[in-house]
C-alpha cells in the first residue's frame, strides 16, 4: 500500500509499505479521509514539535476516516464494510488516569503522528476496533474524519462548563477557535464573540453564526471588551490573547486554555486571577466526545462542513500540507483523500 | 467609646467617638479580640492597597470577635450575652453573587477596613445578626476572631476540591498558609509540603504537623518538587512562588491561587498549564465558612491557638501593627484586644 | 382595585380591595398576564393542598407578569412603565439556603397564592424590583408569565444535571412536562420521549418536537421502555410512573422527581436503584431560573405560545379555574389577564 | 493446591486442584487472608442472590490479600514477594463506564465469587497485575483484605458528597456500615448517628467513635431523628430503614442508599423527596479506591484491625461462612487465613 512519509523538513514522499494485519480486538481500516491538523503542519514545517522530534521519516496525519476492511479475532462491534471515523489516541488503559475517565492524560497512550508512532497519510491502518466509531451513512467520510478537531471543541466547552446562557468569547478563529464556536452552538449557546487577526476567518466565524467578529488589530481587546464574559476560549496560543484572558472575563468567570505558545512564559495578571475569583482550565485534547459527536453529525446538529476548503489525493500530501502552511488566508481544514 | 485611627501612614492614635445605635436586624457587640491581618499592615505602611485608598482617617481591624450587648428590633437569633464572632463582609443580599451563593464576589459588600468603611479596633461595633455567629464558651474570643483567616484557608480548600488522600503543596508559611494547612488537616489530608524562606515560619508548620517544610532559599524548588503534587495552593504572593505553581503541579492536578503580588504581570507556563490540563482557581476572600469553622473550633478539630504571637490593648494598636510589620521573624498573628 | 378571592372551594368572587403602596425597594406592578397553575386549581377545587389549608378568602395566580407603575425609595434598577415578569417567591436572604444559592429551600420564603400570603389574580400588586426582571418589547405579557412555569422546567434539567447526546424520557406531558421538554430543547437535547395517558398532550408533545410520544394506557412503558434513557423527568405524579422511573433508567443514569403524588408513600424498587446506581434528584420550584428564561425567550430560544389554550379577563377568574379544572383533554395553560 | 468449593447450600469441601500459570500483565498471587462477605453467607445458606446462582460448585470469597509469587509476562509493577492487596473485580476496560471513570458499572466486569467466576478461597490466584495493590510491611494482610469492604464505605462517602461538617446518619451497623462510619471519620467528619437493632453492633459502634448509636427497636427513628441529617447511609437493607431515609434528612439533604432488600419494592415517600429536594444516589460497588484506602491504612489513618472478630484456616472455610452466619451477635468480620 502507499503511504505519504515526511522524510525531513518540507519534504513529503510517496512510499509503498506492507499491509499490516490486524491483532486481537483489531480492525483494518481503508482510510478515505484524513484533516490535516496544525500540528502535522508544525512537523512537516520544523520537524519537531517542542520536545517531540522527527528523528526517522515519519507518516503524518491523525484526524482519519475510513471503511473497516478486516476484523481481527475477537471482533464484535463491527463489521466489514462498516464507516467509521478513528480517535487517534489509544491509552494503557490500566494506569489512573485510565481509570478515572480522563485518558487524555495518560502517558503511555499511543497517538497517531507523533513520533515515533506512524499517522493516517496511508491506505490502510489496523486500529483496536472500539476506538473506531460507525458512522451513518448520511455522514460524510470528510465529516468523520473531523469528528478530531470538533472533539478539542467539544472537549474544551465541557472543561469550561459551558452553560446555557453564557456570554461568551473565543480568541482566535482558525480550525480550533471554530469548532469551539460549532461545538457551544450544539449546546444552546448563541452569545459567542470571535477574535482574530485574519478577515478571512471572522467572515467564516460570521457565517458559522457567531454573534460578534471582532479584528484584534483595530482594537485594544483587552480594554474594550474588558469583564463582560461568561467563559473565554484561547485558542490562538500567543502571548497577547493568553494575556487578555483575564482581561476580559467576569468576576467568578471562566477561562480555558486550549492553544500552546511558542513563548517559554507568559505574561498573566495573576492579581486579576485572584480578585475576579476565575477558574482556568488547560485543555489537552480529549476524551470520550467520540460518541456525542458522533450523535450531533447524525442528527446534523452540527454542520462542519463549511469548515473544508481544500481536498488533495494521497499523493499530494505534501502539497496538503504546504496549502496548510501558507494559505492561511483561504483555508480553514485541508483535507487528505487516499 | 474608644477606637484606633490610621491617621496616616505610620500614624495610628485613639480617639473618643460616639457609640453607634444597632438598626432592624443589627445587633451591638463590644469586641474583645481581633486579629492583625497583612492588609491592615499594608495599609498602615502604605496608606493605600492598589485602587483602595486612605483619605479620610480609617478605622482598621477586620478579624473581631466580642460579645453580643445590645439587640436591634426583630433580632431573635442572638441574646445579650452571647459570645460571637464577627464575619466582617456583609454582602448585599440581592445581586446575581448573592444569590447563588457566591456572595463573596458581591461587588456591593460593605468590608470593615476596607476605606471608607470603618473596621473594628474600637471597643464597640454594629452589625447584622445573621453575620456575627455564636460561639460556645470554651472558644476563647483570639480563636473566634481568627475564623476570619481560617475561612480564608478553608475556602481556599474548598476552591481547589481539596480530597482526601492528595498530596499538597503549600506556597508561602504566612498565616494564611499556615491556616490552610490546618484547614486541610481537618479535611483529613496529612501529605502537606510546606515553603517559605523565613526560618521561624518553617519551624511553626512543622509544629502543626507539616509532613515537609521546604527552605525555598536553600533549593529550586520548581526543580526538586518538579510534577510532585495533586494540587498546589500559592499564598506567599510573588512572581517566583507563582511561577512555581504549574512546575510543581501533576498532570491533572489543581492550582489555587490566594496570594496577590505586587507585579502587574507574572511570568506563567501556560504551556504546562495546557500539556498538564491544570484546573487553576482563584480565591477572593470566602463564602459560607462561619459555620464549618464554628463546628470545627467547637469540637477541637483544629486548634489556631499556635498562631498567636502577641497580645496588645486597643490603645497599642498602633504598636500590634508595628510588631506585625517588622518582626515577620517572630510573629504569625499579633491580636488587639480592647 | 379588584381582586378575585377563593371565598370556598369552587367559589371566585370579585372584591374591590385598597391600592397597596410600594416600600423601601419595592415597586407597584399592574399585573398584565397571569398563568393557570394545577396548584391554583387543587387550592380552587379542594381548598388545600396537603399542609397548606386556606382558612381565609384567598386571592390565587403565581404566575405574573405587568407593568411598573410605581416605584418605592431606593429603587433604581427599574423604572415606570418598564414591562417586567415576577418571580412569585421571595426568600429571607439570611439563612443558610439563601447564603448557598438554594434560595429555593428557605423556609421564610413569601411565595405568592401560598396561604396566607396572596397572589396575583389582581390589579395591582407590590412586589421587591429584584424579583421584577425586565423583558423587552417583543416578549409578550403572556410570555413573560410562563416563565414562572418555564422556570420549574429549567431547574429540573439543571437538576438533572442535563448534557447534551442524553437520551431523555419525561412521564407527564402536562404543563411541567411540557415545559421541561422545551427547557432541554434550549439546551440543545433533542432525543426526548414523552409518556401521558390524554391523547392531546401526546399531540401537543410531538408539535413541540418530542422525539416519541408514548401512551401510558396502550403499553406497559416500564417493560418497553426498560433501560433506554439516561435521563427520566417524572411530572405526573403518580404512583406507576414514580415506580418506571428506576425501570426505564439506564445503569448510572438520572431520574428527577418534580410531580408531587396523593399517596403517602410510593412503591420504588431501590434494589434496581442501588444495582443501577442511580442519581435521583428532588425538585423544589427554582432559583437563578429568570435571568436564563428572559434571555431564551428575547432571543426567541424557547417559543412557549403554542403552550396558552384560552385567556379569560380578571373577572371571569373563576371560569379560568374552572375551565382549567375540567377540560384536560384541551388546556395547557389558562391565562388570565386583568 | 486447596481450594473451598461451596458444592451446594450449606456444603463446603475442600478439593485438590491445578495451580494455575499467570498469563500476559496477569501475576500469580499467594492468598494470605480473605475477609467472609455477607454475600459469601448468602450464597453459603441460598445457593444464589437474585439473579445470581450457583450452579456449579463455586469457590467463594471476594475480600483477598496476598504475596506475589510469580509474574507473568510484561508485569513491571510488581515483583516477587510484594504484599498486595486485590480488587477482586476486573472491568472490560473498553465499555462507555470503563473509559468515564465508572469502571464499577462494566456489564463486562469478571468479578470474583460471583457464579460463575472463582473466587479466593483457594491457596493461590491469578490476577491483573494492575488490580493487586502494594501494601508496605507494617500493613498485615487481613487489613490488606479489607480494603474490599472499606472501599464500599469510601465510595459510599464519595456517591454522597460527604463534606466536613456534615451531621451523618448511618442505618445498620453491620459491616457495611461500620465501614462507612471508618470511611467518614477519615474525611474529617465526626458528628456520625449509627442505628441498628443488635446490640453488640451498637457498642461497636460506639467503640469505633460515633457520635450517637440508636437502638431501631426502641424508638421510632423517622419520628425521633426526623429532619436531622446533611446525610443519610441506609446500609440495612429494610423497608423500614429505607422508608426512614427521607424522613431524617433535611432539605437539601442527601442519601445513599447501599443495602439491598428481598423486598421487590419499597415503600418511600416521594413528596417528601421532592418537598425536601433530596438527592439519592445509589452505590454499586466501588471504582478508584484501593489507592486511596492503601494512604490511609499506611499512614494510620484508619484502624480497621477492630471488626475483625474471628479467624478460620482454609480447610475451615465452612466454619468460617457458618460462624458469620450465625453469630451475627459476636461478629463483624470473620477471615479466612489459607
Amino acid at each position: 500500500m502507499k503511504a505519504a512519509y515526511l522524510e525531513s523538513a518540507l519534504q513529503v514522499h510517496t512510499r509503498d509499505v506492507p499491509l499490516p494485519d490486524p491483532g486481537p480486538g483489531e480492525v483494518l481500516i481503508r482510510i478515505r479521509s484524513v484533516g490535516v491538523c496544525a500540528s502535522d503542519v508544525h512537523y512537516y514545517e520544523h520537524g519537531r514539535i517542542g520536545r517531540y522530534v522527527v528523528r526517522e521519516p515519519l507518516i503524518l496525519g491523525h484526524e482519519p476516516a475510513g471503511e473497516v476492511v478486516a476484523l481481527g479475532s475477537g471482533v464484535s462491534s463491527l463489521a466489514e464494510g462498516d464507516r467509521v471515523s478513528i480517535e487517534p489516541g489509544v491509552p494503557c488503559r490500566a494506569c489512573v488516569h485510565c481509570r478515572t475517565g480522563h485518558y487524555n492524560l495518560c502517558d503511555g497512550v499511543v497517538f497517531m503522528a507523533t513520533p515515533p508512532v506512524h499517522g493516517a497519510f496511508v491506505e490502510y491502518v489496523v486500529h483496536p476496533a472500539d476506538f473506531a466509531y460507525r458512522i451513518p451513512d448520511h455522514v460524510s467520510y470528510d465529516e468523520a474524519a473531523l469528528i478530531e478537531p470538533l472533539s478539542v471543541g467539544l472537549f474544551a466547552a465541557r472543561r469550561g462548563q459551558a452553560r446555557l446562557g453564557d456570554r461568551v468569547a473565543i480568541l482566535g478563529a482558525g480550525p480550533i477557535g471554530l469548532m469551539t464556536l460549532l461545538a457551544l452552538q450544539s449546546y444552546g449557546i448563541r452569545d459567542v464573540t470571535l477574535v482574530d487577526v485574519e478577515p478571512f476567518r471572522l467572515q467564516k466565524a460570521l457565517e458559522l453564526g457567531a454573534a460578534e467578529a471582532v479584528d484584534g488589530r483595530a482594537e485594544d481587546v483587552g480594554q474594550t471588551l474588558a469583564t463582560q464574559f461568561d467563559l473565554v476560549f484561547e485558542t490562538a496560543g500567543n502571548s497577547t490573547t493568553l494575556t487578555q484572558t483575564t482581561r476580559i472575563a467576569r468576576r467568578g468567570g471562566r477561562v480555558v486554555l486550549v492553544g500552546m505558545t511558542d513563548a517559554d512564559l507568559t505574561p498573566i495578571d495573576t492579581n486579576e486571577l485572584v480578585d475576579k475569583a476565575l477558574d482556568v482550565a488547560g485543555v489537552f485534547r480529549y476524551a470520550n466526545t467520540w460518541p456525542l459527536a458522533v450523535d450531533l453529525l447524525s442528527r446534523g446538529a452540527v454542520d462542519i462542513k463549511p469548515l473544508i476548503t481544500a481536498h488533495y489525493p494521497l499523493e499530494a500530501a505534501g502539497q496538503a500540507l504546504e496549502s496548510a502552511r501558507i494559505r492561511k488566508d483561504a483555508n480553514i481544514k485541508v483535507m487528505v483523500t487516499p
